[in-house]
Formats: structure tokens, sequence, C-alpha cells
């Protein structure tokens, strides 16, 4: 956990001027909290992580977990903050309705709603919703993501692939979400992995799987080569560690391939592999599915997850009403 | 649990003769403990079910398991035993390998290793085993149901589909296993609702699903018509119960028919509907079965489980060296 840093001076090799920050930017998930101090051009001014996600601070208190982090970084009386992430849902701090699909950045800004705070304005943006009856699906903070990968892109349409625990596919066309579909490609692996007959072969200890691993990139390549379903395979990660004596991290590695394998075999069918594609990086599962979709076709470029969600709370902070100095 | 009933006549219609137990049939699983005393014609003169699967026994010797059950039953001193199912595992009394797959009823039953026990004969049924290095398989228990099905209906060509925790779907050709394949629906089914973000919407108190739910033969209905991976399919489910407030009942028994129904649509594609289909009928997930098989084309046939596996052992006894009076 870094505390503040002093304010810098912004503009190295233009006109030195110094920054005070001019919102906080907070992306408050279930497990992790992230607080940036951020200037009025988007410099990161100052920066807290805590595991202080929907959970804990559920029971410490929002508003009081908030300012604990604002005053660590110094952060100026008043100065109003921009949340994204679970702290919107109705288990958060205070909901945010889903904001239909599709929908623009000023319409997505345009669903935030102020926090119960008295010290200082706090905006919590909504998530998405896809209410098509046949296939139903919601996020909460990639939404912000998106908005930050406009930003930094402009107008132009790609796909988005955002992995996690529940790994999003976004189709961001003439500068607004079109459409979304979700896989819970991370979730499967930890409980099947954690909790399945599969447990017997992995273990407790299996190093995480590594995009290097031969087992990985051959669960991923069986699943782009058959069509079949993937629930059928998975079996087999089980039969081969009693066949074959496999190892605990050659299984995980071939759940994890087949799995992401899956995922992407079915995305490239409803997404297609040839338009720009673009993948928020970051974290270790990004890592396996820049190699799985390099393998699967798709010429991915990646951007960090961090940065695509500052500049997606700064694009949202610049359009909710009398925010910032002098853009009242 | 029944106790012993005294031995009938077992000749209904015929010559009225005593039948005296020829051997003990044990299907001895996982969780669960069945023990009959067979006649030489295959009638149930006495019956035991118990809790004492492979954990509980492996605690208590298998052995004493045994006996305490056979004593309950007043079986004759050295009275045989054929046992198939777990207790053959590594982790069972005795392991008796896997009998590689294709194999016909005389191979399945020369797997047969004897048990360590003093009191009398016990030979444990060996599984099988598919070693394809691309998609390995294996079933313990199953092949003994498939001797009672070849029993029961002759050389005909079949395939069988046998629901459980991990289901088989099994090619029968010229009266030997030629193939099989084993999904783990029954086992996604319980973690997902257990376990996943989806308990939010299931709860723990939610009824099984029923064949009759809506909820179900919609989501069987989608994956029969939709060839896409059912993980894009799971997380619509908690959406649904997020966005429309679907209750817990149904939210649990779409969950089941979508991932049914992936198996049988899958499936389908590798074994087609048009042959003879047999379900092993007899626990609540056949009920599940036989109607999303009978949406997706199947015209399948039930047996019951208990009733094939009690033929099963039959069969393999009288292969066994030594054993029955007269059949030495």
């Amino acid at each position: 956990m870094r505390g503040a840093v002093p304010f810098r001076m912004s503009r190295p090799g233009g006109e030195y001027v110094a920054s005070a920050p001019e919102f906080a930017a907070v992306d408050w998930g279930t497990s992790r909290l992230r607080v940036w101090l951020m200037a009025r051009d988007g410099a990161v001014l100052g920066e807290r992580k805590a595991d202080e996600g929907l959970e804990a601070a559920g029971r410490a208190g929002f508003g009081e977990t908030l300012e604990n982090h604002l005053a660590a970084l110094d952060a100026p009386a008043a100065l109003p903050v921009v949340v994204c992430g679970m702290a919107g849902s109705r288990q958060g701090w205070v909901e945010a309705p889903y904001v239909d699909c599709p929908a623009d950045p000023q319409g997505i800004a345009g669903g935030a709603v102020q926090a119960p705070h008295d010290l200082r304005r706090v905006y919590i943006l909504p998530g998405m919703a896809n209410r098509d009856r046949a296939a139903p699906d919601v996020m909460r903070g990639e939404e912000t993501q998106l908005l930050g990968m406009l930003q930094l892109r402009g107008p132009e349409s790609f796909t988005a692939i955002m992995p996690g625990t529940h790994c999003k596919w976004v189709s961001v066309t003439r500068g607004a979400v079109a459409a979304f579909r979700t896989w819970i490609t991370g979730e499967l692996f930890a409980l099947l992995s954690r909790h399945s007959i599969l447990r017997h072969s992995i273990g407790s200890d299996a190093p995480p799987p590594s995009p290097l691993d031969d087992a990985f990139l051959d669960g991923v390549d069986t699943m782009l080569e058959n069509p079949e379903g993937v629930t059928s395979r998975l079996f087999s990660v089980r039969a081969g560690g009693l066949l074959f004596a496999d190892s605990a991290r050659a299984t995980a590695a071939r759940l994890s391939g087949l799995l992401i394998g899956a995922e992407i075999a079915d995305a490239r069918t409803l997404y297609g592999a040839d338009g720009t594609c673009v993948l928020v990086g970051g974290n270790a599962l990004s890592a396996l599915y820049e190699v799985a979709l390099r393998r699967a076709g798709f010429a991915a470029e990646t951007v960090d997850a961090d940065a695509v969600v500052r500049a997606g709370l700064l694009d949202a902070a610049r359009r909710l009403p009398g925010f910032g100095s002098g853009r009242q």
C-alpha cells in the first residue's frame, strides 16, 4: 500500500505547473478497493490499494473506509469522489441501478447516483444490463473500463475482452457499448480445481497455470479444434490423472486451457476474430488469454486494466454535474 | 434398510423348489453400499442398503462391514461374493485395475480380483478405461450395469445413457462395450448451485428440479437449439435472477436444463439419436434425462438401475472360476 505522493509537476517538457487533485477516482470491487487522487489532466497524484472490498467495507462502513484512505492521501476537504464497481450494487453503499445496453458514455455517466455522505460529494457509477430474456446479462465495473477504452482509442469499433472471475466480451461500436456477454471461466476453474473430483488430481498446491505450459496449450487447441462441448472434456482431465499419472501442474494447466479455449472458441463464433480486439491486461489470467487468443487467430492489443479504469473514471467525472473547478 | 427375507419359492407357476442363495451380489460405491442374496436364477432372496460407501467402509474395514451385512441377512458360511464399484478403486478394498475398452463380458469378468478375506471368496470386478490420450476416460460400476443390460437385451447394438454425478454414454455393439464418454453434468449442477455466484439466486432450500418445470424445459431447449457453449449461458442464469427476480426454484431448474441440454446436444453429435437408446433409470436425475432426451429426438427405453446391476453381477458370477454349486 503506497501513501500519498507529493503533488508533482504534471507536464514534463512543457510549461511546469503544480497539479492539485481535482477528484478522487475509486474502483471498489467485491474484494479490493483502489483509490487514486487525480489531476485534471488524468495524472495520478496519489494511490491506495487495500483488501477492503464490498464485504469488509459493508461491516466497517463505506463512508468511514473511504475517508480513512482519503485522509492517508492528504486529500483536500470536500474533494469530490467518483466510484465504480460493486459499491453500487444492491449489497453495496447505495444501489446505482443498471443502465440498459446499448448505452453511450453520457448515458452511462448519467446513471450515477450520489452516495449518502456528508463530508463530500460521492458519485457512484451504474452497472449495465442486457435485459434480453433469452440471454440476460449484467456488468458492474467493466462499463467504466469501457469508458476509459473509448477515451483512449476514440470512436473506432472494437471488441473488448475483459478476463476475470467472470470474463466479459463486449462489442463497442460508434462510440457506444453495443452488446456484451459473460463467461464464468475463471470461477469455473476455481470451483473445479478446488471442489470437484478434479481436486484429487490437482491438489491444493499446484502452481497457477502458465501460458508456457504444454498442457495449457494442448487444452486450448483441443477446444479450438473440436466443436464438442467442454463439459465432456472435464472428466477426461481427471481420467488423464488416473491413467497417465499427469502431474498436478499439468492437470491444472490442461483444465485452464480447456476452459479458456472453450470460451474463445465460443466467442469466436459470436464476435469473429477479424476485427480489432482489445484485451484488458494486467493480471495473471490475461496473460493466459493473450496466448490463447493468438492461437485462435485473434490479433489482440493489450491495455492496462488500471489505466483504463482511471481513464473511465476521469471521463465520467467530466460528465457529472457541478464537478471540478471551472466546469460547474 | 430391509433385513433378510425368507428363502422363497423361486418359480411361481412352475415346479416349486426352495431357492438357496448362490452368492451375494454387492454394489459398493463412493457413498452407498447395497447387498443382495441371489438365487442361481437371479431371484433376490434378501437385500440390505446402507450409507457405508468407500470412505465409511475404509474406516470401519471393508471385510467387517461386509460380514455385518451378510450376518444380518443370515447368509450361509462361505457364501461367495461378487462386488462391483468403487470398492475396486485404488482407495478401495483392493484395486481391480481397469480393463481396456473395448471389452466383452468375458473380458470384464476376467479382470476380477480376489479381495484379501479369510471367511469367504470375495471377487471384485474391474472398472473400464479408455486410454486414448486425446480423450482418456474411466468407469467403475457402470461396466457391471452394462453386463446386465447385455444379459437382458441380447446382442443387439444400443447406446446406453447412464445418468449420475458423472453421466456415461456408452456404445454397445456386437455384445461388447465398444466406447464410452463421461459428462460431469450432475457434479457441475451441485457445484454451481452450492458454491458459485449462482448460489445467491438458488439458495440452499430450492426443491430439486422437476422435469415439469417450464424453466427446466426452457433450459434444455436453449442448449438444443443453440450450438453455443454452455459456459456462456451460466452467468445468464444469475443475471436472470438479478434482472427478472426469477425464483430460486426456476433458477435451479433452468441451470439443470442448460447443463443436461448441453450434454445431450453434445452427445447427439457423437452418438446420433436414431439408434436404440437405453436409459438407466431409477433416480431423480434420470427422470430429468428422460424428458430432455425426448425433446432432443431420442426414443429411449428405460431400465431399472438396480435390476441391471444385479443382472450384471449374476452374469459376472457365472463367468468366474470355481463359482456356485455344480459349476466349479
